[in-house]
C-alpha cells in the first residue's frame, strides 16, 4: 500500500492510497480522511465509507463535498474508494455508464466483466479489512453514497446485515432493475435473468430485509435524473410495504450535482456519527 | 448578461454568468453565490470578491473551497471572476503562468497583452458595477484570493483606498517583483522598467499605503511554493516598516491546494462579514 497524496485539511489529513486489490485483480486508489482525533494515542475511530457515482474516481468526493469539516468535528474517518476496477487489462465500454467508472458495486457474473468487476466484495470486505489493519479505526462502519453510489450504499447495507451501523444516500438509484442506467449495467454484468437482478436492487432487497437499519435518503427536487433514473417513490413504497424505517427528504430546487451533496453532507455525517458513536 | 449555471446550494444559488466585458474586450464568465438572504425583499447584501490563482477559471473556487456554507451563514454574496481575459483572439502563452489563466490582476502596457489584459480595471470597476446593477447587493465590498489571486486581492485593496472594507489572502504572491512567477509576468505585461512594477507589488504598495486596512493572510507552512514564489516574510517586513496592520498566520503542514483554502475560508468569511456588516 502506497500513499500517493497527503494533504493537511481541517486539522487532519486527506490522503490517497494505492494498493493491489486481490478481489479486483488490479491496482486501486482509495481516499481516506483522517480527522485530528486520529492522531491521539490509542484512537479507534468509526469509519464512514463513501461511494461515488458514475464517471467518478476517489477524487470527486474529497475535492467537492466539503465533508472533511464535519468529519473533523465528529471524529470520523471517511474512506472513499474508486468506482470500479481500473487498468488497461480491465474490460471497459465506451459509454460513461458501463465499465470503468461504472462498477455499480456488484459482483459481475458475465464475461468480459466477471474477472475484475467485484466491487461489492471489494467495498464490503477487502477494503474494510485493509482499512482496519492500517488505520486507527474501530469496526463501527457506516456507508453512504451518491447516485450509483447511493445505490451501492443501500445495497451493501441491505445485503450485509450487521456489517454497517448506519446508512444514507444522496439521490440514489433505488430501483436499478426498473431504470435505464441499471438495466444496461445489470444486463451486461449479470445477464438477462432478472431473478439475479433482485439481489442487487435496493427496492427488492428492502422487501426481504431482516435488519431494520434506518435509511436516510436526500433527493434534489429538481434533479435532472429524478424521474428517469432515480424514482425515490419506489423506495418509499418498498419501505412502506416492508415496514422498514426510511427518512426520505425531497429538497426543492436542488439538482444532481455536488452542490447538492455539499449542502447536506453535514447532516448525513451527523446522522452517521450519532449511530456510530452511540 | 446570460446565466449559464444555476445550482441550489446551502439554501441559496450558485450561479455562473457570461457577459461581454468592455474593459477586457472579450466574453467573460463570473460566478456569483447568492445566499438565502438574497431572496428577502429589499435585500442589499455585502459582496466578497474572490480572485483565484494560476490556471484557474471561475470554477475552481466554487467547486472546491466550500465557501457557500459560510456565505449562507453570514448573508454574504460571493463573486468569483475568471483569472484572465479569454478567447481565440486574446493573446496567450504556452506557459501555465503567463497569458490566459494568468492575468495577474493588473493592466498590461506591453504588446501583445495591452489590448485585453486589464484585469485590474475589470475586477475593481467593471465587474462591481455590473454586480451592483443586477444583484441585491450594497456597496460594502471585501476582497480575497489565493496565490496569484491573493496578490490580486492585496494589490487591488492597496491601490484603491476606500473601495474595499476588508481584505484577506491565502498564500499570496506578496512580492511579485522578487520571485520568478511575478518577474516573468511583469516583464511580459509591464516591460523591463522595474519602476512600473512597483505599482503592482503588494510589498511596494504597502510602504506607500495611506489607508490602514488590516490584512489577514494565511499561509501553509508546507506550501511547495513558500520560499520560491510566496515569501510571506517580505510582507511581514513591509508591514512592520510601514506600521500597517497585518495578521499573518503560518499553518504547519498545510500545502498550496484548495484543501488549505477550504480549511480556513470559514474564518476568512467571518473576518470579512465582521468588517462588511460592521
Amino acid at each position: 500500500m502506497e500513499r500517493i497524496e497527503h494533504r493537511a485539511c481541517f486539522g487532519g489529513w486527506q490522503d490517497v492510497y494505492r494498493h493491489r486489490s486481490q478481489v479486483l485483480g488490479c491496482d486501486m486508489n482509495f481516499a481516506v480522511y483522517l480527522p485530528p482525533q486520529a492522531a491521539q494515542p490509542g484512537a479507534r475511530l468509526p469509519v464512514l465509507y463513501w461511494l461515488s457515482g458514475l464517471t467518478c474516481t476517489e477524487q470527486n468526493f474529497i475535492t467537492k463535498a466539503g465533508a472533511q469539516r464535519y468529519a473533523a468535528e465528529h471524529g470520523i474517518v471517511v474512506v472513499a474508494p474508486d468506482t470500479s476496477p481500473r487498468g488497461e487489462d480491465v474490460a471497459d465500454d465506451p459509454g460513461y455508464d458501463l465499465g470503468q467508472g461504472a462498477g455499480f458495486y456488484l459482483n459481475a457474473t458475465c464475461e468480459p466483466w466477471a474477472r475484475h468487476y467485484r466491487m461489492h466484495d471489494y467495498v464490503a470486505q477487502e477494503l474494510p479489512a485493509l482499512v482496519e489493519t492500517h488505520f486507527p479505526v474501530s469496526d463501527a462502519r457506516g456507508i453512504s453514497g451518491h447516485s450509483m453510489g447511493g445505490h451501492g450504499a443501500l445495497v451493501l447495507a441491505l445485503r450485509n446485515p450487521g456489517r454497517y451501523r448506519s446508512v444514507s444516500a444522496f439521490a440514489p438509484i433505488v430501483a436499478p432493475s426498473q431504470v435505464p442506467w441499471g438495466q444496461k449495467a445489470f444486463t451486461a454484468y449479470l445477464g438477462g435473468d432478472h431473478e439475479a437482478w433482485r439481489e442487487w436492487d435496493a427496492c427488492e432487497l428492502l422487501r426481504q430485509a431482516q435488519e431494520r437499519l434506518p435509511l436516510l435518503v436526500d433527493q434534489g427536487g429538481d434533479d435532472e435524473f429524478l424521474e428517469g433514473q432515480l424514482r425515490p417513490q419506489l423506495l418509499q413504497a418498498a419501505a412502506e410495504d416492508a415496514g422498514h424505517p426510511l427518512r426520505l427528504r425531497i429538497h426543492p430546487g436542488y439538482d444532481h450535482s455536488y452542490y447538492f451533496v455539499a449542502s447536506f453532507i453535514g447532516q448525513h455525517i451527523a446522522h452517521h456519527a450519532a449511530a456510530l458513536r452511540g
